[in-house]
């Protein structure tokens, strides 16, 4: 790996690794800004300062860093996740605060595409006399950020799938019975999966069936992303979770049918604490991407979909997901509700593959993931 | 590990590894004999003799390994993945060879689970003043005779079911495609597997769709299990690789249906090279169960099942089935035929669950094996 990077030694390797560290446990918490990380070590190689990104209008990685740091910053190297931001957003720009700290150099793993940055952030810095050196663990950097990246670059949401399936590719048995496919573990993992998302989101069978919570409990924390019911229907269960739990975070019921009347010209409406966002289209594919477009104007940068079988083989089949988390239980039911079931099959020469796969073993089952690529849809 | 067995060393469990290296390499061309490997060992600690079985009606792995070592077998020690024989079988004791060599102790791993030796191999040498230490690498040896060691015990063929599916559990897509699913690392694999097993077995629609070879190509060497193919009728393709090379290996239609006229006691009639099997039953699990006893009273000691679907999910559901070996693909079809379909699905509380899990990746896909267990068939 490092020979591929001569400009970069072990040490800057070990430091940029403890700043994705610091990015991935912020995670979760600043949407919908990236999750970012920031490390600053002097001359002497010591850590002086550390940070991450802070809940949405604090403080950036970078401040946070150079806050700790203070004085001890003044020649030293700090090695940060993300290009430092050059724009004032709800926080003045990072590199006026690197200016000023008198670091001598700065190590960033990816360029920000935000096009309100995208790389001046980088030339500030060297009109300045900084050193700046890029692509330290650029692809673990990205990946941390993906649905960041993503959406910058295309406006519209990252868009993640988890499914729990038996071996035979089963959610629910005849009776609809699914508790539990998985082990704890591996429902432990899935949490762990809901905090990196800004959005949940279940259709309304999944609703009236399982009340779930949409929330992510995570060692002893809960985090709350905005959460997200597709349905046909403003008619949704006033005692479910959902419904009941409006104050702990943003709530949206995506309907799918014409626009329609008594709400204002985003197609949105409120009631109860509830948002009502009408897709403007009956059609699935097309209800699909009105709501995207919606949910990008709206800060929704990312977002889970977690099910029923309708709701996922309707995104996934008309090419709006772009990663899935399978999970298998360690089970065979020979019958019951697919996981996916699609209005059009594929045929095996043009179906849905799935790269850069991953797998881990969690419990007595394991978790399969990957990016969706080769979407007839997207031809 | 070691700190188990204190009465092994690490040199002993390296010279077992040898051993177990021959046995596997042997799988495929013993049956119905167990592949074992033996390695002579002097007293300055070099091999003077290895051995693993030969084909049927051959010498075992312990006469080869002695032959090998001639002279040096006299005090030297014996690395065997099995109990050596005790009976007069296609060739004479094995026991009888080791005594005869000089041999001063005997290192074995599992118990020979025949009747006809069972420990009586061990109380013979040890009665000639031969020291005997058993259970090295016991699990790794017995995993190698899974097979042999499960239809000594139960005078029934060990049963494996090998299936190839997409990652939401399709084999097929809407039109039946099904080439190629897995990549061809994978469908290397599955020759590994068969070369492996007695015989292979598939359903006359697999035969039919397909016209499968069902011999197990690996590294250049071809090997030939035994035919088999699960029928309602005598008809089958007259022009099929399988109804035209009956010369190279045994070839048997298993016909699910009342015992019927023309055929000898066993139910068993013969045809152009092809024996037809008549189970007597047109019940799907009754036929099977048939099936299995002349199976192993006719010396088919492992049958890997390929299925189609029909074929697969009535050995699987009626509790036949010992081993899994699921390949998925990175594909996903979202429509078509499924891996699995039992006459009756089984609850997610109660449903068929897959033990000892083992997964590997493979080319783009990977490999799930795993023992049948809570088979609700069988309680």
């Amino acid at each position: 790996m490092l020979n591929k990077h001569p400009k970069f030694t072990a040490i800057d390797e070990s430091f940029m690794r403890r700043a994705l560290v610091l990015a991935d446990r912020a995670k979760g918490l600043t949407f919908p800004n990236p999750a970012v990380g920031a490390v600053v070590v002097d001359a002497a190689g010591r850590v002086v300062g550390e940070g991450a990104t802070g809940v949405y209008g604090g403080p950036h990685a970078e401040r946070r860093a150079l806050a700790q740091a203070g004085g001890a910053a003044a020649g030293a190297t700090m090695y940060a996740t993300l290009e430092p931001c050059s724009h004032f957003g709800r926080t003045p720009p990072c590199v006026d605060a690197v200016i000023e700290s008198g670091v001598a150099t700065v190590i960033a793993a990816v360029k920000d595409p935000n096009p309100l940055v995208n790389g001046k952030g980088f030339k500030r810095l060297r009109s300045c006399g900084i050193s700046v050196k890029t692509g330290l663990l650029a692809k673990e950097a990205a990946r941390i950020n993906e649905d960041f990246l993503w959406a910058a670059a295309t406006k519209r949401p990252w868009v993640a799938l988890k499914i729990a399936m038996t071996l035979d590719g089963r959610i629910a048995d005849d009776n609809g019975g699914s508790k539990w496919i998985t082990s704890a573990a591996s429902r432990r993992t899935v949490q762990e999966i809901r905090r990196r998302h800004g959005a949940i989101g279940v259709g309304a069978g999944t609703l009236i069936a399982d009340d779930p919570k949409l929330t992510a409990r995570c060692a002893g924390k809960t985090y709350y992303p905005t959460r997200i019911v597709f349905s046909s229907t403003e008619n949704l269960p006033p005692n479910s979770y959902f419904m009941t739990h409006t104050d702990e975070t943003r709530t949206i019921v995506v309907i799918k049918n014409k626009r329609r009347q008594g709400i204002d010209k985003r197609g949105i409406g409120e009631k109860g604490g509830v948002e009502y966002w009408h897709t403007g289209s009956s059609d699935a594919a097309e209800s699909i991407n009105n709501f995207l477009d919606m949910a990008y104007a709206e800060g929704i940068n990312s977002i889970l979909i977690e099910g029923g079988q309708r709701v996922a083989s309707a995104f996934l089949e008309n090419g709006f997901v772009n990663k899935l988390y399978l999970f298998y239980g360690n089970k065979i039911f020979g019958s019951g509700k697919n996981g996916f079931s699609f209005s059009h099959g594929l045929p095996v020469n043009d179906s849905l593959i799935l790269n850069d796969i991953d797998y881990q073993q969690i419990g007595d089952g394991f978790l399969v993931t990957g990016y969706v690529t080769n979407n007839p849809a997207l031809r």
